[in-house]
């Protein structure tokens, strides 16, 4: 397969250069910057210590996600959500997307009456935003339930297993990983794909924006997923001191 | 595979039975009833003579989609959207996903500059509406651009291909197709498929809401959505009276 | 007085074929489709088992209704108000209109601290929606009432009166009764008036909308509705299996 | 008929002193404080030589009407709209009267391209405040018109008849003219009637909160408006310097 | 310096003719009508037997405020707030300011949990208007505070010092005192200032519109705020009766 | 003066360290990372080829300003605005008065038919946010502008003069400059202060937020300001090249 028809040049089996940078910032109990090449995400994990009104005396914990983009981490600046009243259908969707993927992650009922919100704004957006929020907030979250760990709150980080996320497609009829913004906007299919440490599937979102895709196309597009997840799950591991644990 | 693990009974590769009433409503161009089983969903298309700002003067059009429940189509009474003043991320999700597959039914560039709005209105809700509305839409969508035929002012529906939808899952372990409500609340997977009638995918959107699946249980997944699909869009044929054709 | 001079050819003082359908949807306590003619509206009525703030402890109940209209229900398609954001003032007229009326059939102080939600959503508009709501919520409010007098909640229907509504104007200078859609969005005046079973009225809400009307119209206008209602309200009873009693 | 059961003493068939004063503020074309006894509310019409979108390029005027109340203009201090962000159904409801009784009595098609805004703001209330209002608006109409005529852009003041409101009901059993806020909030029937001075009616809003009311009855409560109404219509006159014209 | 360069003919050093009518409407605890020449503000204070959530069970009380003006109070109609549904930038840095410089009059500790709902309404304006709506504030305020000293439930009005404020600005170059509407919209610096009865600062807002100002002009400024003022904390004293005191 | 009294053991007249970074995100026109101590803030300036319907036609251009914080930019995790639907009057009054400085600082005639959006979003908040924030925009402002000269649209940057901002206020008694987090909630009097590199005042809001405080202690805090203005103009033309100019 030629590595030159990417506009990266990338192979296509290729992730951009990964950098998971903790404690980004100094308030949030975890706090990540993580970058895709030029997409660059903060993530934030804030412990609360109450939870929402249909979870009250349940004796469980939860966990929520919201999303944005700064006006100008784009191409071209967009209008600023909080100015417009209102968030788009498409944040929307993300964040409902980050909230269940982190939820997969963690075993919620040992959280106590806690609420961990995830925040991910993306200051620099070079396609991908999404799934890095995902990955990165992973870490954040990681972070956060290790201070309930070290004020002797918690027993242990009630993990279920690492979660991270990355997207595939079809460009040029050729399926690639972690698409960028200039193939973003030109493909043909896009996937976007959730998993686990142990290879499983939390999310799979795959939309034809130009051809439909047959089945063929499909398997070739979740292994190319579960190559980069698996890279970016030792990844975070890494980050975290945990590859030897 | 037991036939009685389901609440309904049904084997699991047994769609409800799906009837689709076209003339459901008189002023829309295309207005269409589709029932599966106890879900039910009012599907209009309507004509309007021009286009969003984006594509004026492209000469070409547009299809756009908005859908809603009623207050008490669901066991529980709902806030009503418009009288809480917005639309839930849920709704919007939804509405996203059926313009999306609807758009790639059809030429848009052989419109003419006329939008297409799609209305899906679930009056009882049982589980599968979304999918439901997609499914529903196609027929009305049909109906509305052959008045444009009738009327001489296009030469012929501008077809893709036809497209329909159903959700998969696994329920109690066991992968299943076209989820009612009481397996939909209770299971591990929650996959809505849309296909075309060439039998490639136009949307993927699994979840994991329990335990995270492996590949072998998507891949079966993906094979009880090809069947059901099949099925959904001969019906739809029949209904059209487009079988023979 | 010549028959032909309607649209539809009826007499100036016969209302359309009225159908009240029970039990139209199964997830509501109370549901009702209700058709005047090609007007066709969703009632249904949903308990609650708390009141409003302001009545907290009060030991009564409480009756509260929302109306909307589906948004190709009507001739042009009109936008959603969910989408927009906001109800329409004349959504929010009609909706007061349809919860004092129907507060006035029943009585609240016997409900126990429940609340009964009316919502009547019009799934398709031909004139008098308004008044078809009030008609089929009577019908829906009572089926709902009647399901906790079975569950031993009620000692009886807390039945004031039964009411219902019909709408009358000036049609081409003569007074009609039960306005469609061709004759209200061409008449000068324009009257809904909603009545007891004793006779008596509940809301006479009267707009002259091209020439002034006086006494005298006025008074056949109410003799008109007076007549109309007393037919609504014995089919109402019909239907309820309430004649005999 | 015992002049005492009033709260205010008032006879049955009194109105509250009422004051009409014009040139109230000194921007607005036509500025009207209308007090009721102690309900006291600013009229303004404002000028603007544009028309709303559906009417633009019909040669043709339009007139709307907006309503608010001070925060403390009642006995309670009420929330501010402008802060909760939305206007109450009640507000809504009021300001579509106003501007239903008001366009009844101009020729619109004689404005020219222009729109007459009418905004009544209550600052003190006592009962009667959407009467009160529609009856001021009248004037401040009429002065705003009158300028035009000064400026030869208009003929003559576009007038088609004048009108007032005025509001009647059932106290403690009894018919009354003009509630003041001690009846409005402890009566059975409530009525808001707006007449031309021929005497013809433009609207009637009658709404029984208690017992609902018999025909006989509605008979006294209209001829308790149209004699209240004469004398409003005779007060508006004469302030306009009208009375000998 | 000349008398004569501002467009009312006053001395750069001269206030506008200021009236303060107390009692101005009669459901508020305090209620003021303050004129500055054509500038008309209606300030009412309400007392409120609770205080936010962030105060409760601290023993204390609250004051805060809130700020409109008609639609037609200006030169051009504007829209009303309320309809568009939300406040403009303007008008909550106006009510902040409002609130701010009251509650600096004011011990709120010995308030009770009591709050204090200030609402200033422009009804006229001309210029200066929130430096009038915090003058007049104060004067209903306290009259709202003394009503609970009459009721015995304070033992006196939890006074800190009396606060009013003017506008002063660089108009022609020359700093001038109390900037009336054509002032204000020609002027190169515009500066609110609020002080107490002892002569210090509780807001300095000052903005170079035109040009940039230098100290010594800045200096200026403050020195006829000062004076301004100063007259006004006389009349405040005196419309209250407290001047001997 | 002591130099411990200070939470940081900063010297009353002293600064933070200042860090400005030019060039943060990719695709802004200008881009800058501007810190003070711990907070920081990124300030971008769009440069978009149209301006606002008030100025259609004029020949000139426009400058506006848009002010957010990260939801976990602040020691308690803030609700996000845009899920709120709307923005605190906080946000409001900072971002109307980040405008006005700027376009104080360029002459907008000169920018041709263009408006410049500038955009500062606090990642991480210790006090002194929006001073910070107008500091580092006039950096990105100038940048953005100087692409236009580099394009050889605009002969030159349409300066005017630089302008930066820093608070002063009054902390335990003693007038001190740039108020980190901890004095700004625990101090007198904030101030904050814009100026020109002429040393003249753009803007100067001062709050009293405990005691009141006097002339003297205005003219300490002025001269405060001015020298740390002076250092923060140096340091802007510094990173920007433009010192020895």
């Amino acid at each position: 397969m030629s590595t030159n028809f990417r506009p990266s040049g990338r192979a296509a089996d290729a992730l951009r250069p990964v950098v998971i940078s903790r404690h980004f910032t100094r308030h949030a109990e975890g706090s990540v910057l993580i970058e895709f090449g030029d997409t660059r995400v903060i993530c934030t994990a804030s412990i609360e210590n109450k939870v929402p009104g249909f979870l009250k005396g349940k004796g469980q914990g939860w966990l929520t996600a919201e999303y944005g983009m700064l006006p100008r981490s784009t191409h071209t600046r967009m209008d600023r959500e909080a100015a417009k009243g209102k968030q788009s259908g498409r944040t929307q969707e993300i964040q409902r997307l980050i909230g269940r993927s982190l939820r997969a992650a963690f075993d919620l009922e040992a959280f106590g009456e806690r609420t961990l919100h995830i925040d991910c704004d993306v200051i620099q957006a070079d396609g991908g935003t999404r799934t890095a929020a995902i990955s990165g907030a992973m870490v954040a979250a990681y972070d956060a339930l290790s201070t309930l760990v070290a004020q002797g709150l918690l027993p242990a980080v009630p993990l279920k297993h690492f979660v991270a996320a990355i997207s595939v497609g079809v460009y040029r009829g050729i399926p690639v990983l972690d698409l960028d913004y200039p193939e973003d906007s030109d493909c043909d299919t896009d996937m976007n794909v959730v998993m686990t440490d142990a290879g499983s599937f939390i999310e799979v979102q795959g939309t034809a924006e130009g051809a439909a895709f047959d089945r063929q196309t499909m398997n070739t597009l979740l292994e190319l997923a579960e190559s980069g997840i698996s890279d970016l799950i030792a990844l975070q591991k890494q980050v975290l001191g945990l590859l030897g644990a």
